[in-house]
């Protein structure tokens, strides 16, 4: 395939690109053999999601979002070799490249968990079936799906096959969340005041036996942390609620480039147990809401169920104040949906496994050996460098592969920047590298290619917060009656995709009176942002005075 | 506790020690109030195991190691507060002094994983169990002590509990390993020699339901990486199977500071399924071996019961050859009873999750001030200083202790160093340094603290392993017939405890022959050395002729 580039300097280039370096402007030139531009591939590598729909461009990931959204998702997974279904029903194998990125994910966030106080610990996989059924809300929420472990071994079944022997005293669930067997253990742990706060985080698997799944968005078991503190004083626990909310608020915008609303649940959408249920909320591309993570303030609900006791300053025994909060590989799930297109994953330089890659480019020996000396040196260059104040991630694709392939190999793995060198750049102490995010692409000299990487990559990073975040505030409204809330929100289509819709905000009064409507349309109340408008309004169902605010949504 | 300190000069010091620091000779210095030599904790401090049996001296851990070893070592986890048992039966709580130090090792492990060529993916927690039959010999290894998920929810039992419900088609075991499992998914991977070798890792927990428990030695959830990687050729495989052994080998002894022996396993010892299996030995200070690491090469055994299957070069459908290696939380088990004393545990500094810490002392809130201006300052110095080419781990005690209390709480959980810094020291521009694995305390110019501490690290991290090393040589003998079998293999005593014994190096012809005398003495075949004795020899049981010696010993 021929290669596109654009002048920088009328483009407004790579280095500190803006929204307005998505789209080639005024004249281009033309530089070197097999360089020519070709405008058909120029608007295939500027086209934004709407522009693409409407084009005939190949493109890298068939159906595209446009076509039939969650196929898409389906097929960016499997063209990125994220991951896959196992033969175990809902279980999921993550494969190398989507587990590089939950380990990013994982050391980013356990930075921050560390810098806020929290050490990790671990806790049993299993729960005794008693411990679950002390807090009765919690089990409602979780007893419909649990794997139960009940015997402990297997036996010959006289068939030439084998069958469960050695029948539990008491059933064991595998845990769908810890709060219960965490519970247990705080309760030894905490005697005073003294002892307190306990400030725990555990990395860990869970499972929740889900009928409908989707890789990462929603499997049977899946990886997460999952934090659990005690705290003295209500206020204290609800202040580590806030705190932890803020973390993931920063985790998600600043390293996943993905903006998120923060705001509260409404008690029909908080988690089972809980007191108060935070979460951070974000848009997907097709227009449906995608709860992020969740910060939990469970008050004195889990500590009087577990007997968490202590002696406070004043030599009372008061029942202790403790929260929980988690996120889960669904992030990968919600990263996916808000930056992918119809080429593949694009991947935030922050979080990509690789940010840069380099791919030799030769005919025969002795260009291979140049070339090769050439990407060698120009990666430890690179390797000197720092993105984000970390080492860059550099890598050399070696593969004996025609360019071709090796090219969009990584388009669809969404590597944030691809450098392809050949004798011809080599010659002219240059590289031709490309963005994975705008598609732009230009030959570069080797000492500004290496000076600029740090601001490149940052670039990115920006870029796609700001393009996702014009998309939300693009579909956001304000929706004052059922009219226009049924009208925006309308039914799937037959196939059934999500038709219109996105985030709308609307004064309610009371969640029960909504529900009906919200039912009917498969839209649920996403949260009651913490920024919500002051005020009174009227609710949108009833006409009822209201003093809440909240965004409502179809969600995944 | 006063504190007592040995003239650098005549000890040989703490910078670059080698075995002779550990004992103090000649004059010693007095410095300063309330530092006064007293013989008697010269005694405790420098004393070593069979020195210490003999004292008096009040010891951080009761009982003793000669007292009761598994009960000291027991007691030594509790002091540290490295984990406790859990409400679910065999299962622990790892708890954060102790997930650090395994955080460390993963880290550490990871590194060289990576290195090597290998990528860390992630695998469903369930196997079905008719995967488990498929390999007879493997099933037959893992059947009796599987827990076995059989219901994926809970119901009302009617009398205001719960009960199992949803029984499944086909029930799921907890993976005990991972073979089959990921067996069943690397065949529909592999197609082509192109798509060879996979090299992947795992970091998961898994679940052997052992009917007998020991924090981290033995319990029925552990967590622990699992290799798994596929070659088109048994020479390759083999290959690998021996890089992973030496990969163990350098992280025991040049992490842990464990020496090791590296051996094949004989077949009665191998790993279930396995054509070879080879491991890494190591003796306990009771002189108990304990397998800290294995390595397997599969043959085709699990490529034929997992259908996996490549084209060959030569257009051929071969089944592929199939290694796997593991380590798991049981190393911090056998880093505890490789290094730790009488006060508790002994931590190699290259692991500890602190490796310095500073302890403020002061009487009043002036002293306090500038005391802990003076440590933020020494803090932040040491910080800046490097320990085996990594930033080190230093930390501020900024508790509100008593001294004592403060140091016996480091001293128990193993901080390679302690300095603590009161008015005196802070005029004199010193500070008082003690090393946890000798007992040493001096005091020190500043200057001298800092510019030396990765070198005081080092001593320490060379004085454990060459401490561990001298032992295990000083309780390996070469064995030559039953009755010296017999006499150096006493039963254990009445308490149940070991009584001599240690690694005995034997010739024998036949591992049926010798199994007889084996159970009876409660003795294993830890491994056939790597560098065993070549030539012949007499088998100790049977007087035939021999071709292979082993080491014999009581085991974990």
């Amino acid at each position: 395939m021929n290669r596109c580039f654009v002048d920088p300097i009328v483009s407004g280039g790579l280095v500190g690109g803006d929204e307005s370096s998505k789209l080639p402007v005024g004249p281009l030139n033309i530089l070197g053999e097999n360089r020519t531009f070709c405008p058909i591939l120029a608007t295939f590598y500027f086209s934004n999601f709407q522009k693409h729909d409407m084009s005939t461009a190949k493109t890298a990931i068939t159906p595209t979002r446009a076509e039939d959204y969650p196929e898409w998702y389906q097929q960016v997974i499997k063209g990125a070799d994220l991951a896959e279904n196992s033969a175990v029903r809902g279980c999921m194998v993550i494969k190398p490249w989507g587990y590089s990125l939950w380990e990013n994910m994982q050391k980013a966030l356990d930075r921050m968990f560390k810098d806020t106080g929290h050490q990790n610990a671990y806790f049993p996989l299993f729960i005794p079936m008693s411990f679950l059924e002390k807090e009765a809300q919690h089990v409602e929420g979780f007893a419909k799906e649990c794997a139960v472990v009940t015997h402990h071994r297997l036996e010959p079944d006289g068939k030439g096959g084998l069958r469960p022997a050695g029948p539990l005293e008491e059933p064991l669930i595998v845990r769908p969340t810890s709060e219960t067997i965490i519970g247990a253990t705080y309760a030894k742990w905490v005697q005073s005041y003294r002892d307190l706060p306990i400030l725990i985080n555990q990395w860990a698997n869970v499972v929740r036996w889900e009928m409908r799944t989707r890789l990462f968005l929603r499997t049977a078991e899946f990886l997460w942390q999952e934090g659990h503190t005690v705290h003295a004083t209500a206020d204290e626990a609800m202040e580590e609620t806030r705190k932890m909310l803020d973390v993931y608020t920063d985790f998600a915008e600043n390293f996943m480039a993905m903006p998120v609303i923060r705001g509260e649940k409404t008690p029909g959408e908080r988690f089972p147990g809980a007191v108060t249920t935070l979460s951070i909320e974000a848009m997907m591309q097709d227009r449906k809401a995608l709860q992020a993570g969740t910060s939990h303030f469970l008050g004195q609900n889990f500590s009087k169920a577990q007997e968490i006791k202590f002696q406070s300053q004043a030599g009372q025994i008061e029942y202790a104040w403790t929260t929980s909060w988690g996120v889960s590989t669904r992030l990968i799930g919600a990263l996916i949906m808000t930056h992918s297109d119809d080429d593949g994953l694009v991947l935030p330089p922050r979080l990509a496994p690789t940010q840069v890659v380099l791919m030799p480019i030769y005919r025969d020996e002795q260009q291979k050996a140049d070339v090769m000396a050439y990407c060698e040196s120009l990666c430890k260059q690179l390797q000197a460098q720092r993105a984000f104040d970390e080492p860059l991630r550099v890598e050399i694709d070696r593969r004996e592969l025609r360019g071709g392939e090796k090219k969009w190999y990584h388009v669809k793995r969404g590597v944030p920047i691809r450098v392809e060198v050949g004798p011809k750049d080599m010659a002219n102490q240059a590289a031709f590298v490309a963005r994975r995010d705008t598609g732009e692409s230009r030959s570069m000299p080797i000492a500004m290619l290496v000076e600029s990487i740090g601001e490149q990559l940052k670039s990115i990073q920006d870029h796609l917060f700001a393009k996702a975040l014009a998309m939300r505030e693009a579909n956001t409204v304000e929706l004052a009656n059922e009219k226009e809330f049924r009208a925006y929100f309308q039914p799937d289509d037959e196939q059934g995709r999500s038709v219109g819709g996105g985030f709308a905000k609307c004064w309610f009064s009371s969640e029960q009176e909504v529900q009906g409507l919200l039912d009917e349309l498969k839209v649920t109340i996403r949260c009651i942002p913490l920024d919500a408008a002051q005020g009174t309004g009227t609710c949108f169902v009833t006409g009822k005075p209201a003093t809440t605010q909240a965004i409502f949504a179809k969600a995944y």
